[in-house]
């Protein structure tokens, strides 16, 4: 099906502005709608590109389209900078994941045979080989993994590239909150925003992350299984070049799991909580805490560094931990969320998936296995 | 000697404040300039009221200027809530200090002696004892010691307060901030603020706190030997009332410090490193993580409240942790300043001396042993 004139885009994160942005370059038009933007999962997140190292076990079609999405980075990356003369930092010097203890050891061996099975790029390391990467981590470091392909990207950058790249394509932003779907019979007509209007749309694409389900007027038979996973996450900035580390770091610490990413300025980023609290947003004495005693069990010389922001975002988790990307059942519903860990790495592939699937072109191959309707007969909330 | 006129007041935290509207009481003309006034000490601070719990071997001379502060504080506070309207939550239901360890049991016990010694008020408990009186406590509490007479005030109530009680009496807050003590031949004759206008006095107090030795023109023998001492100090709000502590709590805990005192709403503040780094008021990662830890130790159910605020702010230390409090050498320039941890409780007593100093009356005896010039040899930066 290809679609002409209107698209609305409901929700302004990096799916949403990513979407926006190849559909514009497709020829649609196009108009995002978002209350708040600094809400969205990707203005709290790290920005890790990660399909190597955050790869687990049984999601091997999630790291067939992880790994097609980061393919796909430099090249979007560039494209990016290039129509916007911004920056956004793009870094894929690899990521390091390393082990405090030997219970820690042990998932990370298990991590190295995973990614031995699915022929993924690392190489297991040593302690003293960890350290060599990475000066700055604990002598007491056992050993690790390091996946030279991984890398990150910050995320604040991209969305507001993204945004200038939608204006510059001639979309519009909106900073308006979507209240409700309208549908005519079956065919969706448009939304109502919160100051009351109607806006008619040929196609409305819901990118609003964990709040999907909160948009009403979604038939049920649409509504996407998706629910806000709580990440608390931690902004700091390196006082003292030398206490500034050079690598992306995940870390297994008795049992806990910590990210420390560095930018090529002197901000650092410790990450994350994955906490089941609803909608809450708090950043808790317990969630702090966490991240701080992580972080600085692997590198102590953060503990020198300001902390400049505490902060908690939502994911959007799903059943499979993937996202749902494609038609809904109602004509003109397009679902573009659920990305949960990935919508970082993930946009590149999604918003290519969107407009592809807009324009009536072959969507990228390894979308396939995210489609709407594969959770029949699971809870939707 | 009793002066007439006009007064200036440089610094308008808990000392500049309390000591104007004792001054505009005693029928002086003041003016208060500060040129941030979230800046002050006070406005960092917990507020503990504890000349007990905080009590040292060889600083008897404190100990009786806190005791006796501490006596005049309920009357301050009715005083103070009574012209102003304004509730500045003083509670004075005690305040537990307690063990984690045997280690920190040595400390307790030694706490206890000192109070024995100088006949405070306290009583030693055993740990279900300190159970008993906060139930939030760990279980594994070793024992403690609860002076039943300390207490705590909202720093920032009590300075919003007083700066009420200035205006209604007739003084003048003026935001600007003071550049230079001028003084003709051996007199004072008034300050220059930033904005290069000259303010004539007949008395200039000093009482800028930590910033004191920042003020320029003041001649080196008047001085005061004052240094920044950074501290770091966290705010919590509890969201459920069944984990807010119901007393102070100061903690010793693997040979770390801690202090959590909450207030009557759901506010609980959690206090504060101790660091001499100069002006820097920088919250560090290792700054926070210290507090957290310790304090989610001792009461574990703070971890689920929610960390509003990280600050550090700067105490005015002296050579001998007391304050430097009376007329300095150069005519018309008065100190009052160094008052270190103390400065919310000492408040009362100290803008108590001011006013009696100023209008020559006899100022409270326990403030003899806090006059100026005693620090004569010492190092003055």
């Amino acid at each position: 099906m290809a679609v002409s004139g209107e698209v609305i885009i409901v929700g302004g994160g990096i799916i949403g502005l990513a979407s926006a942005w190849r559909c514009l370059q497709a020829g649609l038009t196009v108009t995002v709608f978002d209350p708040d933007p600094t809400r969205a999962a990707a203005f709290a997140a790290a920005g890790m590109l990660t399909p190597v190292t955050e790869a687990y076990w049984g999601e091997e079609d999630l790291i067939a389209v992880s790994t097609a999405s980061m393919r796909r980075y430099a090249g979007f990356v560039a494209e990016l900078e290039a129509v916007t003369g911004l920056d956004v930092d793009l870094r894929t010097s690899g990521v390091l994941v390393v082990a405090f203890d030997n219970d820690d050891l042990e998932v990370i061996e298990d991590l190295f045979r995973l990614h031995e099975s699915c022929g993924l790029p690392s190489r297991r390391l040593r302690g003293r080989e960890c350290r060599a990467v990475e000066p700055l981590l604990t002598p007491t470091t056992r050993g690790g993994v390091l996946a030279p392909d991984d890398g990150s990207v910050n995320p604040r950058r991209v969305l507001g590239a993204l945004s200038r790249a939608v204006e510059l394509s001639g979309g519009s932003l909106v900073c308006q909150q979507v209240r409700e779907l309208r549908i005519q019979g079956d065919r969706v007509e448009g939304v109502l925003t919160d100051d009351g209007v109607a806006h008619g749309a040929d196609v409305v694409v819901l990118t609003a992350g964990a709040w999907t389900p909160l948009v009403r007027g979604v038939p049920e038979a649409d509504r996407p299984p998706v629910r806000p996973v709580k990440g608390q996450i931690l902004r700091m900035t390196s006082r003292l070049h030398s206490h500034h580390p050079g690598i992306t770091v995940r870390g297994f610490v008795r049992g806990s799991h910590v990210y420390i990413v560095p930018r090529s300025d002197s901000e650092v980023v410790i990450g994350a909580t994955s906490e089941e609290r609803g909608f809450s947003r708090q950043v808790t004495g317990w969630g702090v805490n966490e991240l701080l005693r992580d972080a600085l069990t692997l590198i102590p010389g953060l503990g020198e560094s300001e902390l400049t922001e505490c902060r908690a975002g939502l994911r959007p988790g799903t059943p499979d931990n993937g996202p749902v990307v494609g038609w809904g059942r109602t004509e003109g519903l397009y679902l573009a969320t659920g990305h949960f860990r990935h919508g970082v790495l993930l946009a590149p592939i999604t918003a290519e998936a969107v407009a592809a699937d807009l324009a009536g072109r072959p969507a990228p191959a390894e979308i396939g296995a995210f489609r709407p309707g594969r959770f029949v007969g699971e809870f939707v909330p």
